[in-house]
């Protein structure tokens, strides 16, 4: 099984093209789209939306990625290893969030050249090189034998959260915007979780706003234009308007700061 | 073979979830996407595309089907049992052209909590509740097997067509605009025999125009700026603007009204 | 393996109505999506895209290819056997390319109504004809017992190539614009070898433009709001702009010319 996640949208030849070399090499494989929407060249939002759901998938799916605003210069190509699944896509930090979500990840450069389609377009890397890897993957060679291993390999900066010194504010920030507009936090469950989350103990304020209905699913939005913010799918908190973009309402994009405050206990 | 319609749209990760989470159950599923662009929450027109292509598929097929405004909140999830499939989803109507077209339908609330994908999010059931169960009916879980069987599932109310007393005037109404905004009303072949719709027997009023072509393919309509009425893939009569939106330019929206009046045979 | 190439969009149950009705005849088939954001009714923008990608799918791939603007006219529907492939749909011109590019061509006429989805549609060929043909062919029926073999069908006229009485000036045009907005000419590396296009020896002119800019992939544009020229990997020279649509920009549609100067050889 191989999965593809891309930029390329799919009015034209390019997204057909990767799987007809796919299926040429191994016509037994089962290709599933993740998604070809990745907004063009935004390697942090096809990152997110692969650490998202690539875990779904059965063991030994090898999830072939490419957001690839560099393709043709000198950035690497590589395979990924990680818990269990394989990656194939540029260097580039597309594969950053399976790098922090598995404890066990080898990194090879891909060096055969060989296995290329040829001629190799200098635009077109998805079709020349890495389809035809993620079909050899497919039908048994090893990572091993793609190329070196290497430990350099590029990784985003996923943003962290920051405490303050009384340890009652968290400051967090928007990892992803998805199609809806909805905005997605780095804050988990972890910093907030779903059963404490009654407005009398914590503040949120988020772009400008404080949000006053906080909840763990969009049915409880009572008030339609206002700020809702509720756990997400992914595990993030996630900040929406119901039927509306946030992000756009708000003029809100990713690294936007979400501020948690938690109240003293009250000691009356 | 699983099939499956959402209003998620293709851009994030809430497709491939779905489709990851039941390939993990069920390697061999065939899966068929129907559309993911039914308009955010628009359970009605899930409803009429769902009904206007789920007969096209083997006997034996599961359509699962996600449009699901209250979704985390107590609405149910059911498992329908029509003519020769199986139908997965929220209990909100988006079954209605399902029930209406099948002469043998039973209905089962989800209970099996016990095959749900864990922890289940409150904002996701299409990927924690539905694929797993639609999973484990393609593995051959009975419907009967989900949870007991009810008689009170929700139907939405889909217009009929009123005859004035002369029965010479029929008066009918939108029921879905497609993407294209073309109008696709509830009159079919039984109203309007297709060769019977000459236009000096008959009349068609819509939108405040007198529809003045009337035919069997686009190719017929010759003035391309006007209206153009024909008989639909779907069974329907259809309403219509040569490469443009009759929706959109008409301001017409799904309930608008559509008068079909047939003259007097002439007794001269 | 069947693929499917629209203009259908996928908002609606077009694209599923034609899968269903291929899966019910055969239900072992592969079906690969190559495209259904064709622009409406855009042969000329069909028949490219179909060019473009239909050999890299392994030999005996039979082609689904429906856009189709005089659906339920005269216009024949035809198979096509060209190199390893067969072709199923309109005879309109949609497989212009495949005619240029295969020196093996037969089509026949489909004339098989016994095998048409019944009462055969006269606005969704796609579901009725072509469907039910394509899954006929991918179980073994014979092209040649679809109907009879035809010599005239219809070819788009595909612009060439002119060349100046010097030899030094050739004029192309952009025979397509893809959905990023950038222009494919029909300039190929026989008339420009990337290894030759340093701007000292030719000149591109273009919209009104010179192009200063001549590499082999994005990442080589310096100036981003300039016009960049590459060999692109449909083999032919596109023109384009860094992240931004060089057709719009430029108010450049299909047709519009492009100018290749060579200097004559410096004898100093």
């Amino acid at each position: 099984m191989i999965t593809l996640l891309t930029d390329f949208g799919t009015a034209d030849y390019f997204v057909p093209a990767v799987k007809g070399v796919i299926l040429s090499i191994n016509p037994q494989t089962q290709l599933i789209d993740l998604t070809h929407d990745i907004p063009a060249q935004d390697i942090a939002a096809g990152a997110f939306t692969l650490g998202a759901c690539y875990r779904n998938f059965p063991a030994g799916t090898i999830h072939l990625a490419v957001v690839d605003p560099a393709v043709g210069s000198a950035r690497r190509a590589i395979v990924v290893e990680a818990g269990e699944y394989l990656f194939v896509g540029p260097d580039n930090g597309l594969f950053s969030y399976v790098y922090r979500q598995e404890s066990r990840v080898r990194v090879f450069q891909i060096e055969r050249d060989d296995l290329f389609r040829q001629p190799v377009s200098a635009t077109f890397h998805g079709r020349d090189v890495f389809a035809p890897i993620a079909a050899h993957l497919s039908k048994g060679l090893s990572p091993e034998n793609v190329g070196k291993e290497i430990t350099d390999f590029v990784r985003l900066e996923i943003p962290g959260l920051s405490v303050n010194e009384s340890g009652l504010q968290i400051t967090g920030s928007v990892i992803h915007i998805d199609h809806f507009g909805n905005c997605i936090t780095n804050l988990t469950a972890r910093e907030l979780p779903p059963d404490q989350s009654d407005q009398s103990a914590i503040k949120l304020r988020f772009a400008g706003q404080q949000i006053t209905q906080i909840g763990s699913h969009f049915a409880q939005a009572v008030k339609q234009s206002s700020l809702f913010a509720y756990l997400g799918s992914a595990g993030y908190w996630e900040i929406a308007l119901w039927c509306d973009s946030a992000a756009e309402k708000f003029a809100v994009s990713r690294g936007a700061k979400v501020i948690l405050e938690r109240e003293l206990p009250n000691e009356d």
